[in-house]
């Protein structure tokens, strides 16, 4: 599949990893990069861990990967310095505007990414020249919006509102879901719990098995800090492990290439599908 | 377009009018299925009121049309009778179990739909008997499930785990929602929110106007009675005027046969974009 996201990002497919605080590392994002989408390194809040990971993940494979810039990070400067020296492609950057760090990455080459939860944010960082916007709906896991509205909603009214390429987050792990997207007006996919299910994902056992355990009503969105999160019912550790909706999907893990692979192979009858029906 | 959905309905366009208590009456029912689509006569407490709705949408249109049917409704086995005697062909019934009121339904020829907002509920309403399942995602407006699981993850969940036809709901008003719908394996779609915004749709004004006026990130979802809706948060009357997310996508009233046909044209561009991204 092509469009203008591929080709921005240099990317096979349009599946990205969202990137995930201290479990999505080097060999998760390089798994996913390696097999034609495009890794996100999370946030670690270290920034030695943090600069390993870059270099772990480039050890790891020739393709691009992303890296997540929260502007909220510790030692931001230095951060954006590692990413221009280590030759980071794409940054994602979150948790703020990104308008004070834009000069120093597209000085730099670096494509900017940026996730939202609402139009007026969508507009906002368009305005502050990101090149691509990730509109993330309130099913997703982890960190969510006060408002949460879904991604069906948000989606289509992000893409009327800004002219770069929009990707589509929360509430998706399958084919369908990228097709459903496209059909919104969306060119690409990120996930996130569909990723902690992998064996690249350094979350651990318990996790990636809860993930598995759960139906699609077993989530909650509780209060994180000033924020608030999404995360699984789970008796064994009640509000501790984060997990969106789509967790009620996934009935067992898969590499991170088996899932990029089967996605794609679900697009084809997925689209079929359409087809015979909007012909008939 | 054609699936098994339109022909068991006997509608033209697979886009259903969500029953609403007190304000989808005949002249929005009517109108809905005059266009294609197919009206839902929405509950009313009153038998008489419910029964005269009933007959004045068969007054206004020969085409098929449904009638909303709660298992808790008052006098339940008098409004089956009604319904049985006045020829209406499609049932929606919700709010409970509908296994008893199954045989009497059939018995008379009737198609019965009911609406879901899990999995579980969707595999206890088909071995139930129901012909359709509408799964609603919790983005819908009016009364939402505790969960409230997005339409985008319920849907394809959904359309797994049964055989019926599946109509998605919430979060829906064009046509771009209506192909993404057929990509998650749904055959149609069901409107709520965009329907109120039509001139014959007997909300009072102020009503429409907030809905017009409202973003995606204006409802919230507040108690009602013992279940809990989602309204707008509208200064004029909070907490008062149910809406679901997508009031963030319309801007004006529309008359409901101009709702139905844009969301059909609309069909096709949506197609299209997926196709060439799919087939470059």
């Amino acid at each position: 599949m092509k469009n203008e996201l591929t080709r921005l990002l240099g990317i096979e497919h349009p599946v990205i990893l969202g990137g995930m605080l201290q479990i999505g590392g080097a060999r998760l994002a390089a798994a996913v990069s390696e097999a034609g989408g495009l890794g996100t390194l999370g946030q670690r809040p270290s920034l030695e861990a943090w600069h390993d990971e870059i270099k772990k993940t480039r050890s790891l494979t020739d393709k691009p990967f992303a890296v997540n810039l929260p502007m909220h990070a510790a030692e931001l400067d230095k951060r954006i310095e590692i990413v221009i020296k280590e030759g980071v492609r794409i940054v994602v950057t979150a948790a703020g505007n990104p308008k004070t760090v834009m000069p120093a990455l597209h000085g730099a080459g670096i494509v900017v990414m940026h996730v939202v939860a609402s139009v007026d944010q969508a507009r906002k960082v368009e305005a502050a020249g990101v090149n691509v916007i990730v509109a993330e709906g309130g099913e997703s896991g982890g960190m969510v919006a006060r408002d949460r509205v879904s991604t069906l909603v948000l989606v289509p009214m992000v893409v009327d509102a800004v002219k770069v390429p929009v990707v589509a987050a929360g509430g998706i792990a399958d084919g369908r879901g990228l097709v459903a997207a496209l059909a919104l007006g969306a060119q690409g996919v990120q996930l996130g719990t569909r990723f902690i299910a992998t064996p690249e994902c350094e979350a651990p056992d318990i996790w990636k098995q809860a993930i598995i355990r759960a139906r699609e009503t077993d989530t909650m969105v509780v209060p994180r800090g000033k924020a608030q999160g999404r995360v699984l019912k789970e008796d064994a550790a009640p509000g501790q492990l984060m997990a969106g909706e789509i967790a009620g999907m996934i009935t067992a893990t898969e590499p991170a290439a088996a899932v990029i692979a089967r996605i794609m192979e679900e697009v084809e009858p997925a689209f079929k599908k359409i087809e015979e029906q909007v012909r008939a």
